[in-house]
């Protein structure tokens, strides 16, 4: 995907959907690294999967500026701009929130990390899943938008099944843990990744709005 | 508003302001349960108003991607297209917040809710009835805008109040209150309530800038 | 810089880039009153100092809807209507940020501010120099944008850097404080801090793209 001559002046399907695919992928990564990092309880054990993360967010970030970059020198998107740089920059709010997260358990050194806590880490993954292949279908979802639609609909239950998650874990949280300083950990945590959920829906939210235009 | 064929003909100044209007409607609706809601002390209780403002925000949830839709099909706007995405948006923030600050009391289940608390609600309903009145003026604002420049006034002075409010409590809580927990639970809580006279001054500053544009 | 007949057809060049120089020096000011509270450890003075701080934000506030008014008035921008209004509200986020830790400081009243935290505010003020320099070069950049790019650079290695302040101060904080209060208090304004830093980083990130598009 080097910008040479010929990519500049490529026909306009062909830009941008490896690029957001690519991305779609380091949120996968992210979303891996989080989900095995809640297997370890050592903080040195914890503090290697935070670098490692750190580091995939470094490439998200660098991808999407690249996505950013393209969009201001091409003159025929597939989309309108807009809409790729509001899928671009909302499918990178997904690893900033993974990031924050790790950042958090990282630094913050809690007791453990509750089954509810783990149970969040997997949604965030089978969210990413649904987003990878969200991208493969931008393509061709103009003429067959089921696929595409589906993934939306994933992603909007697989936030509300976080949502319920965190009220339910944090309910009993206030009700149980007497321990303020652990109770201040544990919820900013919690919310941290039930955050993750909501960018995930969100990426859905502006798939959807491509549907409605372009299909 | 069924998108019938007549509707989606209709000469352009008809078709966002009824739903901008009902959605200002689902912003009081929310105001006022939640301003209801903190008359109850008990968990139950309160968990029952959390549910009912969740469906509250589910319905401003449906209609705000309502209006997407029809920005995405509509040709000719009242508005520049991006004028109403943002008006619908930052209307749908307020009862996000709304809804945030409910949902906190529920799952954090605090000892009472402050005076302080209370009065921020009801600073939050005033704002709600600022908007109600706003989307009125939306037709004819253009060749009168003395009225709309009026509610964007009165929200801001709003938020100006229950920043007073909010800074106030908050000094005196930190100086009073020993209980950690305690301390946690509400300094949350009146955040998400203050967040909230912020999010509808914001619609006020978009409502500013349609003074600015199209008066 | 009144909308005058002349001004509304002035040439293009000459409109925005002195209010947006403007701001950045409001920013440099909050960054400047921002370092010099935290020499002071009584609450009057630090409430002294967030006043002053709140005043400036207020002069941010109305400057930063000056420019979107002239935005809304105005035919012939020098960049993009959405590039400018990007760089105003994002410069302003800055000088929100600042307020809203000057607040925390004065509402919350920890026991002490530590080095950390000043080291903290020291970055921010090297912030904001590099944004008063880069406002500076926003006329002249297309045509040699190597010291705009070297703001940018700086901006984004301050932000770097403050990370690494923060991590490492709050990894420390919480192996070490026992006083969940003050934890609490501590860990909300060191991440205000750290966030003021973050919104720096985003004016860079507006400007490379501005870079981008215009070089």
């Amino acid at each position: 995907m080097k910008n040479s001559f010929f990519s500049r002046f490529a026909p306009k399907e062909t830009k941008f959907f490896p690029l957001l695919k690519q991305l779609s992928e380091i949120v996968l990564s992210a979303s891996e690294l989080l989900m095995e990092s809640l297997k370890h309880e050592s903080p040195e054990e914890r503090s290697e999967y935070y670098k490692k993360i750190k580091d995939v967010e470094r490439q998200g970030d660098q991808l999407t500026n690249r996505i950013f970059e393209e969009l201001g020198k091409t003159f025929i998107t597939p989309f309108d701009r807009e809409d790729i740089h509001d899928l671009a920059s909302s499918t990178d709010d997904i690893i900033d929130c993974i990031n924050s997260a790790a950042k958090r358990i990282a630094i913050y050194n809690p007791r453990s990390i509750s089954d509810s806590g783990k149970e969040l880490a997997v949604l965030i993954h089978e969210g990413a899943v649904h987003i990878c292949k969200a991208m493969d279908e931008l393509e061709t979802f103009s003429k067959k938008p089921a696929s595409l639609r589906e993934c939306c609909l994933q992603l909007h239950q697989i936030e509300n099944h976080a949502d319920d998650v965190y009220e339910l874990f944090i309910t009993r949280l206030f009700r149980e843990e007497k321990d303020c300083i652990e109770i201040l950990k544990t919820k900013e945590i919690m919310q941290c990744l039930e955050k993750t959920t909501d960018a995930a829906e969100h990426v859905g939210k502006v798939l959807k709005s491509l549907i409605v235009k372009y299909a």
